[in-house]
């Protein structure tokens, strides 16, 4: 289906990078061979690196002509296996797009390459009292290429919206060699077709993101946290419904069930608060003016009241906000330490998140298998953590597959979708059907093909 | 090209929505002949009214069948002709949509058909504490559909985004008869290609929407304004963007140049406040909390006393802000009354409105036209209303097309785009490749063709 990368091809490569960015020696192929998608292990033939947007539609065009695969890759932290060279040929590192070209004060916007690691940028606009709301957990190390590719979110969203809702153009080069420029540097645009919606959350399968133009918003200076603990799934659900109800939208609403928090205590050898609750959650609010989001935590804590807590604990100051931080954001890495494991990515309105969670936990009890839940309450995007734990290898592998697509099918029938920010890629491409309808995937395979004909760019995902 | 709607058809379109739901009397084909665009009149050759996605799919195999275009049609208020059936055949009109189907008070959410008023649809969530933001000027009789598919914005896009922002899934029907379910009921989704977004401001040409599912959010209790009257437009430009470096994201920040401002004062037969002033801005904070709006607009003053105000009034009441407001959405009439007009909606980044301003009259100038300018500062959208005033026939028809031209290539020399809200529709897809080029127009035509690959649906509109 595809060929080889032959020493030619090395060549051509070589006469349109510099032979010093073209690398196929085994740690570098085997650097670039995984991403953070459980154990997905797919080494690439060569990784090349240009530094131009000339430079990638260069190398289309030799991919074109010998019919090799050609897959982006930046901070190779996904979760569903997008920058993985599942067929071999080209890994085409974004290593070296790494600057911020500019920031714009004036216009809150900044131009930005896609190989600039997310948290660099988050910095760089605050030191001039701008916002990048979007925070993947990963963003010490993910690039902001990736953000787009697989339209990030974070825990912000609930407030600020994900990756997409800041991206106003793209300079990108298509599979066929061309370079266009999508979108611009406006707020509003209807002038044609939304290209850059098309293409921000493609997962790299459209086109190759060289240049990002962002909008900005204004750092809101103080934040404060209340952590919650409830008796029940229900009082803690609940209890979100409502706290938007009283006209507040919190900066995160997240959630951890029991086992989650359990699971950071002992990877963390720290002992939490109310870490017996079967659910907590933790609230965040931001603005500028601190007696504002006095007023805030006020109504919050009145509306955690009405739902039976067992304890509220407020964090005010900003040592005991990045405390109450550093915990949620262990919990992730803590929970996959624990066994082999798969990590799902399920979103519903916010009121199912109930209903969500106690079916997955129907589910694993039928199949044996443990799951632990956390996530982004406040947008019902919750992580389903299916763990092996002591479960025999054989069960486990006939009944992954099976416990996955159920728990999926609960989701689609909850309104939901099966991924809210890590993206279909190769990990889940089996069950996308479960969510979107054939008529639907045909319009997606057709435009798929408009853009890359051949299909050489990133081939094996999302279909 | 096309064909002619024969009697043949006539009764096949009435075996699908019954005899009364298609019409062709010429009262009829003349009320749907217009728009709101200067003076283009297309009648169609024939009214459907269909009230089911099934009974757009088969006018749709009855279009593709007998090569007729379908033009869908909600409200009738569009500034770029794309409601018009410029090759004639059948007009579909979404009137009988008109239903709000489900406020989700838990999730924040509405189910809504297309053919509902805006304003309808603002007034029916405000009752339950919720808001829909996008506020177009024609919102009392403007459909929703037809907001989506011109992506709608209004004065409170600067803080709250356009319609795009607030849509998170369609039911649509393609122009092929499939009925097709995008996105979905989740505030972030990431589940196969963002169809949803490329169908939102695609004016009609991909898909017609038969539901739409809208995400609200809390309705802000509090408003306050502030009238700011300067004497040069420079100084009204760089005290918006001052403004947002205080950190402040005001819901509104209008512009009216002086003419503007005149114009309405004859057609409302009022006198304003600093009427004599170059530029006026308009600008409005919301929020829950008086004391904090109290606290914006301090600020908001500081920064307009740095930039040599003529004057500056404050509107607390309910009352007075609903006055101001009430000059600000004349403007649009009172200036179309004077004389024929072409009306432009250019967006460039906020900071270089006063370029953009500026270059408008010295081209008018140029050649004896008049513009009047006025808009949404705060995200550069300027409305250029080019009128024929005073000058001869002539010398209106030789060079209103080359002015045009040049505006826009000015626009687009200042990082604009040549629509912001309005779409390109019929009457600007001349204009199109001064901001657009080749290739995505080419990728935009490709989309086009997997959608409607028969060319049936909204021919003629923005390729």
């Amino acid at each position: 289906m595809y060929n080889k990368v032959t020493p030619e091809i090395l060549e051509e490569l070589a006469a349109v990078v510099g032979s010093e960015y073209v690398l196929y020696d085994i740690e570098t192929l085997h650097l670039h061979s995984e991403d953070e998608t459980e154990d997905l292990n797919f080494p690439p033939e060569v990784v090349v690196k240009p530094a131009t947007a000339e430079e990638i539609s260069a190398i289309f065009k030799i991919a074109n002509e010998h019919k090799v695969p050609v897959t982006p890759r930046g901070g190779g932290t996904g979760l569903s296996g997008g920058a993985l060279a599942v067929h071999g040929g080209i890994c085409l590192s974004m290593a070296r797009f790494n600057k911020i070209i500019e920031i714009d004060e004036k216009n809150f916007q900044a131009i930005v390459q896609p190989g600039v690691i997310t948290q660099v940028f988050q910095e760089e606009v605050e030191k001039l009292g701008l916002f990048y709301p979007p925070d993947p957990a990963s963003r010490g190390s993910c690039h902001l290429g990736g953000n787009l590719a697989e339209c990030s979110g974070g825990p912000r969203a609930v407030k600020y919206g994900v990756t997409k809702d800041y991206v106003l153009g793209l300079e990108a080069v298509l599979p066929t060699g061309e370079i266009i420029n999508t979108g611009g540097r406006v707020l509003k645009n209807v002038t044609g077709y939304n290209l850059t919606q098309l293409i921000v959350g493609s997962e790299g399968t459209l086109a190759v993101i060289t240049k990002i133009n962002f909008r900005l918003i204004p750092l809101p200076r103080f934040k404060k946290v209340i952590l919650a603990a409830f008796g029940t799934l229900e009082d803690a659900t609940d209890a979100v419904a409502k706290i938007f109800q009283k006209g507040i939208t919190p900066s995160a609403i997240e959630f951890m069930e029991r086992a989650a928090v359990k699971a950071a205590e002992e990877r963390q050898n720290k002992k939490f608060p109310n870490s017996e609750a079967e659910a907590q959650l933790f609230i965040e609010v931001d603005g500028n003016y601190p007696e504002q989001l006095d007023r805030d935590i006020e109504l919050i804590a009145e509306v955690v009241e009405e739902f039976n807590p067992l304890d509220m604990v407020l964090a005010e100051d900003e040592q005991k906000v990045q405390d109450v931080w550093s915990l949620r954001r262990g919990i992730g890495e803590a929970v996959k330490s624990i066994s082999p494991y798969k990590e799902e990515d399920t979103v519903v309105p916010r009121a199912n998140m109930t209903k969500l969670i106690r079916g997955v936990k129907e589910i694993s009890a039928k199949y044996g298998i443990t799951t632990i839940c956390y996530g982004h309450s406040g947008d019902g995007n919750i992580h389903v953590n299916i763990l092996k734990d002591k479960l025999d290898e054989k069960s486990w592998e006939e009944n992954l597959d099976t416990a996955i697509r159920e728990i999926f099918e609960l989701t689609v029938s909850l309104d939901g979708m099966i991924s809210g920010e890590h993206g279909i890629g190769y990990s889940q491409k089996a069950y996308l059907p479960i969510a979107i309808s054939e008529a639907e995937l045909e319009l997606m395979r057709k435009i798929k093909g408009v853009f890359d004909p051949n299909n050489i760019l990133n081939p094996g995902k999302i279909f």
